[in-house]
């Protein structure tokens, strides 16, 4: 049963799914989804969404996440910053395509913890993302170990 | 009365409206509207929304606007350009502002028309805008009048 | 004469010039230019420079400006907003394109001021641009009158 | 000694690097870098380049190492796109660093190969990444083998 985290309210919108075979693998280990509203900025010259696009589409979820976690945007004021990103693209996003980032916390461990992404469109798995987030002391800027509360916050976000 | 036209289904957005007393005018005057979904990448390093980053919100209106009139997305293939761009910025738009873009066609004439917008955030007004579209032939890049048909469905975005 | 402005060491970019022929008219108006680097992610589906990153060059041409005056970075702690942005778009701007952003001071005038610029690409005009630009008072966010001694800076970069 | 390859003429940025004691490592292995130019656009609202904004910082390198191995502009419809990123951020980028990416071939195998990347920010490494490119068909979208021309071109940007 998924952790009850306060899901944002939804931001439905009107694209197609492309087909209605979808390839989706079951979501169950997701406690968080954020919908994507794709823009025509966000195509390259190939007509697709371009690779670098992905990653903004990863700190979207990230940063919705984060928001509903620690309760508004001061929350943003928590320094963490990105340490290591991994992306697997699976298949083209197009214009039209219903995109979903679906989004888990891996492992917390030290001063550092994943998060773990699948990005939908279409109904199909379009790509599979981590990254790595550090903690840091906002006034050396070396990393510090995860405050608990954060960590045990944090932690409702993994697959139950 | 608003013309009219298929309003694409909602994409509600849990962003906040920043007050209850909203100064935002009467937008009957606009027969489409598109919710904007801001991203943490938008913001520049003062904070709030760049400015570069109103006319990809403009944009991303437009084809909106453009795909619920002519059906699809075969419609970009009707070859516009942005011939001119002009922004007044009213107030900043920060990452946790609802924000909706308000878009009309103004004047239709030979080979240009324009579309005349008012950017909505936290329910005052953020900016309003115009661009102009030409229409160009395909084959050789050069300006021709607006297929009438074309016209016809652009007049249905004017204000009543 | 243009006046005497330290222009930032040159960006020698390899990209060609389309052609010899060019018709780009005297830029002697502008003492200040910035050449600008061509991202493949800059290139939108129609293949060519996106229409808002035209407003991106823009700031990056400000940007340079306003340190080379301004002396480094804490130069970006004067408060100044974008209040206004005009674009003609003249010609596509393409991936191969050798861009430059010419720019200089229109008018100053109570607690705002205009920057001018012409891109050019290819060797030609690609668009002209005025962004008009207020100063604030940090605390209230109110527009404040332009300090003197940055009024008579900004005005070294008017045309002689 | 490095592959001789025509590396593209110099962009020389007038950027600081931060200080003389730079712990870049012997950049030898790599035959080609591109040096970038950082806009205010590529910054978030942490003040630094935007994590996503690196790997546009790749695919620019990218773009102009594909350029130069196989002749203009012509040479990006040879079908790749990119399977899969890493990158491991080391430290942040400001808006006055000094930036170049490094690059070299890695792998080429069956149907993809992979080119790795030291971006260099200041003088000191900034971060480390790998991108997989796959090549594919152009009228199904299946991966096929890599041209063996290609794959020969390729292989002079390997670490001699």
């Amino acid at each position: 049963m998924p952790v009850s985290v306060s899901v944002p309210d939804e931001i439905i919108i009107r694209r197609r799914r492309r087909n209605g075979t979808a390839n989706l693998p079951d979501m169950d280990g997701y406690p968080f989804s954020c919908p994507i509203q794709v823009r025509w900025r966000d195509l390259d010259a190939f007509g697709h969404v371009n690779n670098a696009t992905f990653a903004s589409y990863l700190e979207m979820a990230r940063t919705e996440a984060w928001t509903s976690l620690f309760g508004g945007r001061d929350a943003l004021a928590i320094p963490f910053f990105v340490k290591r990103l991994e992306i697997d693209y699976r298949r083209p996003i197009d214009l039209d395509d219903e995109v979903r980032v679906w989004l888990r916390v891996g492992e917390t461990r030290g001063a550092s913890f994943t998060f773990e992404y699948t990005v939908e469109a279409g109904g199909e798995v379009a790509a599979e993302a981590v990254t790595r987030l550090a903690c840091v002391d906002k006034t050396t800027g070396k990393p510090v170990p995860i405050d608990p509360d954060v960590r045990a916050t944090l932690e409702t976000l993994q697959p139950s």
